[in-house]
């Protein structure tokens, strides 16, 4: 079973305040990025994996989506999001993306934000949800960057110029990094970048496209605290098909 | 036109004495790698952009290529590669990939080693090279990784515990890059990898595969200092399939 930090209550109090949390998907700045990489949603059946709040799912229900399922392996998260639905079209589940089943070719998107790098054994969840997808599916999610993720001490350091620079070490070595956020000793699965993308194309999947978020000049010059985003990359953004 | 350092005395000459220049393909620890994205090679036409001394072109040639066309900037390489080889189906030229033209669904394999990086205009390259290949027509390349590319001072750094650490700042900012290689203020282009891959897609191609390459453990078993290319991925190896 995965880690489930996010019913630890110090991490849940801190996560809880994070603007994303409060102020829904307009307080995520790679939301307008992710809203490209999404088909069309009207008459669609969606999954929703990692849903947290449900902040996307009744987005996506207002987009006209026929169902969303929203899982999470969090109970707080779970509890919270059913509080704020009143959807007969969309079902909140507690799940494990380590053991989770779905029906076969059930769903005409998947979706997950900021989940699958908490997930260990990614390639059994890929062709899991390349089962479940009918033809000619999409799967859009977002990650943290391996280049975030990769080091023994992800944190900013300045080059000699006196530049925000991020250090990089043990790319190729993947596998659990442990951080302090919210509460000590989160657990993540680093994957390179390049493990990622094959074992979708391995799974079945055609790469449509994908994005290493990096903030728009007029959303730094609302928060200019943004900027720094540009000199690495924090999350990979991906949409590919199945074929 | 691109920098031609490659005709630069000083860089020639360093560059020249580089294991992979003096002991061929054997010498380039990321060619087992290379070759493994490789379709199969009998009777097919391939075209070799920056082939420098032509150890590769010559290779495709014993494998059973039908013609080989290699491509270089550099008239050093150029005279060197035609000196080195006596075979009909090969023809060397220089050319600039900046504004090379090649005839239409001539070839059913482009490939290129270390060169794109050296390129301006990757957009155009790539759309002209798809114009190029036959339909389901191979394209294998190797190109520099952006994370060793982006930073302004890319050299190994310490962490905190000692750990050799790479610098990545500036990735999201994409333009030219500068660098000290055997000769001072080498021009080299850093893209994004996403802008790698989307320019591949937009154009018309299917990613097959790609490798954020790293050493096999009896590589470093054999060359000790092969080690630190697990801390960063220096090069990036793609194989793409025109459609």
């Amino acid at each position: 079973m995965a880690q489930n930090i996010y019913d630890n209550p110090d991490f849940f109090a801190g996560y809880s305040q994070l603007p994303r949390q409060v102020e829904g998907l307009d307080g995520a700045p790679e939301w307008p990025a992710i809203r490209a990489l999404l088909p069309e949603l009207t008459g669609r059946r969606l999954a929703d994996l990692g849903c947290g709040f449900g902040w996307a799912t009744r987005w996506f229900r207002d987009q006209g989506a026929s169902s969303v399922l929203g899982l999470d392996l969090s109970q707080n998260m779970i509890e919270r999001a059913r509080t704020d639905t009143e959807d007969a079209g969309i079902e909140y589940r507690i799940a494990d993306l380590e053991t989770l089943e779905l029906p076969e070719a059930a769903f005409d998107l998947v979706y997950s934000a900021l989940t699958f790098h908490y997930v260990r054994d990614f390639e059994r969840l890929i062709r899991m949800i390349h089962a479940a997808l009918a033809p000619g599916g999409d799967l859009v999610f977002t990650i943290e960057h391996p280049i975030f993720m990769a080091a023994a001490h992800p944190r900013w350091t300045l080059d000699e110029d006196g530049r925000k620079t991020w250090p990089v070490n043990g790319y190729s070595i993947e596998g659990e990094r442990r951080t302090d956020w919210f509460a000590k000793g989160v657990l993540k699965h680093h994957r390179t970048l390049a493990t990622t993308i094959n074992t979708l194309i391995g799974a079945g999947f055609e790469l449509h496209w994908m994005e290493e978020f990096a903030p728009m000049p007029e959303q730094i010059a609302e928060i200019p605290e943004l900027s720094e985003e540009l000199e690495r990359p924090m999350m990979l953004l991906v949409s590919a098909q199945k074929r």
